[in-house]
């Protein structure tokens, strides 16, 4: 397994927490988000996904990964 | 038909909107959010629905009606 930390743009809720982490679950990561630094911890099979398919998840709920 | 405008504290993203238009449309009410100003404009039927139960919707939806 791997891990990773993005940094995302335009979280502003609880909501966004929600969706950010659905859409991180879908590519068969797992993230936790953390409001308050904007941070997203990514934990992952780097044969089941890639970092890149996480990242472009993220950006696809209408989130910028920085 | 009434017409009510609420000010609602803590909404933040289309996330909120859409939560606190369900919210206000499940009592009975059309609910349409401003995001910017902070405000809803409520349409109701005051024989099936109070102001008070569109509020109350909107609290239990964790936001503050002010």
């Amino acid at each position: 397994m791997a891990n990773a930390v993005l940094k995302v743009e335009g979280m502003t809720c609880g909501h966004c927490v929600s969706a950010v982490e659905k859409a991180v679950g879908q590519t068969g990561a797992v993230g936790k988000v953390d409001l308050a630094s904007k941070k997203v911890s990514v934990e992952y099979d780097e044969g089941k996904v890639t970092i890149e398919a996480v990242k472009a998840a993220i950006e696809d709920q209408g989130y910028d990964v920085v």
